[in-house]
């Protein structure tokens, strides 16, 4: 029977207990789960974030996988104790909110909802109505399960949609670029740009000042990503200027952000908690429940990190 | 050739000069537009909205169809001098921002992002995010062209959506329930509620006390549809109680809404200035110009007004 080591948060623990019990139980896999490791060379399997506190890996030696609760690796792949294969999360729980989070926060730019949510001043504005999202491009930066999911809703609500990834990729409905040198072309047109790469060496700094001069006037950024993927004075200073209308922000790179960080204050910036979207034990513990029963009757696992690509 | 008098606002006329213009020529069709009419049983089509000042159509004895510029018809059916064809308008344009709308609004109450809007303070809450949009039943009453493609495009985003109307309608991925009857069922399992209904003497103050009651602790009630739907007393008490935890309301019985109405000032509403969505002239045009062609060629008009039933 394969032994299951839970490696999380601790304030997670409880809740992972029961739903990966229930995922052995309803995919039929006798699997023994534990909480700790007396005898490193017994456990099969890891079920891993790095909040667990386990750094060295290398007593680990009859594992076959450590499986990711998170759906970003960047602080995990450097780990060069960890040699075992190493999967990411894709949970569709995770999908379904970050889709949720950055349809909405589109939607209320495209909109001008701030205007009302903030401004009841008993003033009626027969203001024109927005115009129609088939007039308004966005571009989604990373087509990863996140940024192909919300490329597609966001296309399927009416917006021209252009999807930018490294390597090509195909998204029904998007227009997809690829390589670096599309894209300043993908950003030029975009009125509003959504962030959803992974955090590498080559995606830190993406969003520079030369490359924020490219958007059209105005633009809205929304970053539900990764915080590295963003120069922030650049975009304090874009945003100073109006060159950039809105930064809708929810990762940084420093979580939680310092109180006297200047995007708390300023008025173009929306600070979310890093709550766009998060791993829910009742819907990733079935992922990671999948990918053992796969490795179990000898399949390939799912969702494998690439070190090299560091994704 | 037909003539086709165009008596809109005035402040529109020139736009729908334009694009009746050159949607005649488009469709093949000759026809002669004109603005006023001195004659007016040489009059074969009137492109009409109340702003325009007419009243009489008695003395258009020959005119084949009185085609509205408006979506809702309910200040032109009473009109007994109008006995002529009467068709509604059907706006791609107004279909597609009323989706956007409302979408917007439901994504924007299922997220709770009023809190991000308005509580940037420094702290940094590690709240647990939104519950996903699968956990979050939402209701749409009226499932005419408007209805119909919000509650689609909700569904499309994974809400569990019911769909209400009079008479029975059928829409994919929607649980679809009509006749009064089944609305008691329908508003007790509604989260956010959004109403799409026509304002008509069976719908006039639909969403009373008995009927708020009926809606779970803390719903959210969105009306893009039709001021005449909602008992306003009822829902102020229903809001200061925290029975209905929050109002977007974009229509009212008095439009525009006077200055010193408590909707302005209710913490738990959000006024919008009737723009959820509006006739478009460049999708407008298009719709009145095939419709035309249609009675030209002799086939039935579209989107004919049932004057028993109202629209």
């Amino acid at each position: 029977m394969p032994k299951v080591l839970y490696a999380g948060a601790d304030s997670a623990r409880e809740s992972y207990a029961r739903e990966l019990t229930a995922g052995f139980a309803e995919a039929g896999v006798a699997a023994e789960l534990v909480f700790d490791a007396p005898d490193p060379a017994a456990i099969d399997y890891i079920v891993y974030a790095p909040a667990s506190g386990l750094r060295d890996f290398t007593p680990f030696t009859n594992t076959r996988a450590v499986l990711s609760l998170w759906a970003g690796v960047e602080t995990i792949v450097g780990n060069r104790t960890l040699t075992q294969p190493l999967t990411r999360m894709v949970d569709p729980g995770l999908t379904e909110g970050m889709r949720e989070w950055v349809t909405g926060h589109v939607l209320r730019h495209h909109l001008g909802m701030d205007a009302h949510i903030t401004g009841q001043d008993g003033v009626w504005r027969g203001d024109r109505p927005a115009p129609l999202a088939r007039h308004r491009p966005v571009a989604v930066l990373g087509l990863g399960a996140l940024g192909t999911t919300c490329a597609r809703a966001l296309a399927g609500l009416g917006f021209p949609v252009t999807g930018w990834s490294r390597a090509p990729r195909a998204v029904d409905g998007v227009d997809c670029r690829h390589g670096v040198e599309a894209l300043a072309q993908v950003l030029s047109g975009a009125q509003i740009l959504v962030l959803l790469l992974p955090a590498t060496p080559e995606t830190d700094g993406l969003m520079n000042a030369e490359r924020l001069a490219l958007l059209p006037p105005g633009a809205v950024i929304v970053n539900p990503g990764r915080g590295s993927l963003i120069d922030e004075p650049a975009l304090l200073a874009a945003l100073d200027s109006g060159r950039v209308g809105h930064a809708t922000l929810d990762v940084f790179r420093t979580e939680p952000l310092p109180p006297g960080h200047p995007f708390w204050a300023h008025p173009r910036v929306t600070v979310t908690p890093h709550i766009a979207s998060a791993t829910r034990p009742e819907t990733a513990a079935r992922a990671i429940v999948r990918n053992i029963s796969r490795a179990e009757r000898g399949e390939p696992l799912e969702h494998v990190v690439d070190r090299a690509r560091g994704y």
